[in-house]
């Protein structure tokens, strides 16, 4: 068996229901450490807890598969302490399928960047002002240490907006790293995901889509969006480069976690997301509700008994009303916090499962598209 | 039957088992939402929320009756909006037995106070510098209103140093409250604990016990303790007053809650204790582990994967290591605050348990006096 082969068998994905009228699909991809239900909103976990939720709360609110971040574990408390633990799941406390992003997105956006060249980048630690040197061939070897099930390829992601000339030489380097990242990726038991970029100029991105679909890799991610453009721009490079992905591979669009972009990303046939939004938004006293956004602190809440959301089964719905929510975030009380993260991330563990049973049941176009907030269709999940 | 009767029924206290060394004992508090087993630690939800701690988790913690801050929730959100919710219970999601203190200790310490007198303590809200009366009816309406099961007498607990002319001065007052607060008090689902105050003079205490003994109430506390005096002068005021107190009454040691002094007090005979340090340690990066406090923060915790504590089942020690706890802190994130905060309550309640369990068992005096940290004593709870 080759070593594709051999990934394939471990990391495989099925189909198990499609769309009708849209390219929506829903499946089940493996993983060493279990299966995802796609389509499927992943929670973030940047340096290996996704912030103020314990793993029993995170896997309380549906959550499957936790991103956590290379860069910021690589910094603290570095990837040896991860390794000695046993790995990232034993260190995490988290025996669910999990995901590293490459470190390629967070130096290009946090880091202080003192050379990039073909070689990799060398970029100065926030933490001690030390330079640090990334490379394709270290982001594997950070990974492997970090021993999640994904790892993701080593990319240049160019700012939103770049020349044509930039984007077009970020796709050449991305390319050659992803060369390079196949190549030092050797740990059977975790897949390499490879990330289509190309900005907003469709080409690049049809060029880049063939190019990363030819590795043959488990899966696939759609990067360099939700950086700053427009977001009917982003549902076009959606539109265009689902159809050249391959169809028995997860597809997952990266940074993405709002319902209406999900929905559309999904009738696209998008299987995986994440975005740090909804627990952000939660630990600063914002709930999704019914599609709609609300501010826990706004006075029209301080009498207001009832629960945040009464067909949401997450412990500030079931044990808290919104007037207790709003009495904790103008006290400044950490529980808001955390009963807002919660609440969030179940409203879009239950989005991504409603948009499966839809496609399963055959009426994911009627009740998610159009999907917009206040909307007739989302009432229905 | 009377008043007095009616609350000694619905707040039965029964001693189940004694000491035979000591004064120890332990036994069982019937309140409306439950009973408490004594002796007890009582985790401390100053603005009607354990800082971190959903209900759920206060639960795993073995937390039995929890307090809430009179003080702080009259100033945020309010007692009628408490009212409104249905009282504290269904407010802040805990069906177990609540305790609400008085506001007094809050007033005197927190207070920017205007004026002093019999009638009460004019002071200036934190919060928008409005001028606030209370006054024992006063403390007694909120207290009603918030619903807890237990209601503290307003008391006037004088600072440490105080001359015997201001402590005096202070108890005088301290009991004229407590005949009003009782003439106010009507609540027949609400216990109506006195406060026994007299500072560090034992003539002073021997009164304040005899004449708040004398009001027949379902529970008696001493206060103005744990306030800047010496630890041994505590001990000595406890020993001193705990023969005094009914001994069919629960005895409640207030604002003490370190393993050390709990277990000294158990052995004159304390039932009930408070304190905001354990989790506020938690907080800042400190644990509690076999009677010693570690600061998880220090670089000896770096590369330790052991479990914080292999003996607690709490959800720090049984799904994470020191390495993990340390790199939270070392990262400032929340988990690391709220799982040190569940350790630490954890710990508080098994202490409780093992001091309960060992009077039954007839080796209290033993396995707990002295009780020092890092003895052996220490090491069999």
């Amino acid at each position: 068996m080759t070593r594709s082969a051999a990934a394939a068998d471990l990391f495989r994905f099925s189909a198990t229901a499609h769309c009708p009228r849209t390219q929506a699909r829903c499946g089940v991809f493996h993983t060493p450490h279990g299966s995802i239900e796609t389509p499927r909103f992943m929670p973030v976990g940047t340096l290996g807890t996704v912030k103020g939720v314990t793993p029993a709360q995170l896997a309380a609110t549906g959550a499957q598969m936790v991103l956590a971040n290379t860069y910021h574990l690589h910094l603290q408390p570095g990837e040896a302490i991860v390794a000695e633990a046993g790995g990232l799941h034993r260190f995490m406390g988290w025996d669910g399928p999990l995901l590293t992003d490459s470190g390629g997105f967070q130096v290009f956006s946090l880091g202080d960047i003192n050379v990039i060249s073909d070689e990799g980048v060398v970029f100065r630690s926030p933490r001690d002002g030390s330079r640090i040197n990334l490379t394709p061939e270290r982001s594997m070897q950070i990974q492997m240490a970090l021993g999640a099930d994904v790892a993701m390829a080593f990319d240049q992601c160019p700012p939103y907006p770049a020349s044509e000339n930039d984007v077009a030489e970020a796709c050449r380097r991305t390319h050659a790293w992803l060369e390079r990242c196949v190549a030092s990726h050797d740990r059977h038991d975790q897949a390499l995901f490879g990330i289509v970029q190309g900005g907003t100029f469709p080409h690049l991105r049809e060029q880049a889509a063939r190019t990363v679909s030819a590795m043959d890799l488990p899966g696939i991610a759609i990067g360099g969006v939700s950086v700053g453009e427009p977001v009917e721009s982003m549902h076009q490079i959606v539109r265009q480069l689902a159809p050249l992905l391959p169809r028995d591979r997860p597809r997952y669009l990266m940074g993405v976690g709002s319902l209406r972009e999900m929905a559309i990303a999904v009738a696209q046939g998008i299987d995986l997301f994440d975005c740090v939004l909804p627990t952000r938004l939660g630990r600063h006293g914002t709930a999704l509700v019914g599609g709609e956004r609300w501010n826990l602190r706004n006075a029209r809440f301080r009498h207001d008994h009832s629960p945040l959301d009464s067909s949401c089964a997450c412990a500030a719905c079931t044990g808290h009303s919104r007037a207790y929510l709003h009495h904790l975030f103008r006290s400044g009380e950490l529980l808001g916090r955390i009963l807002l993260s919660l609440h969030n991330l179940t409203q879009l563990m239950r989005f991504s499962a409603a948009m499966a049973t839809a496609i399963r049941e055959g009426c994911f176009a009627e009740d998610f598209t159009p999907w917009e907030p206040g909307s007739q269709a989302a009432h229905t999940w």
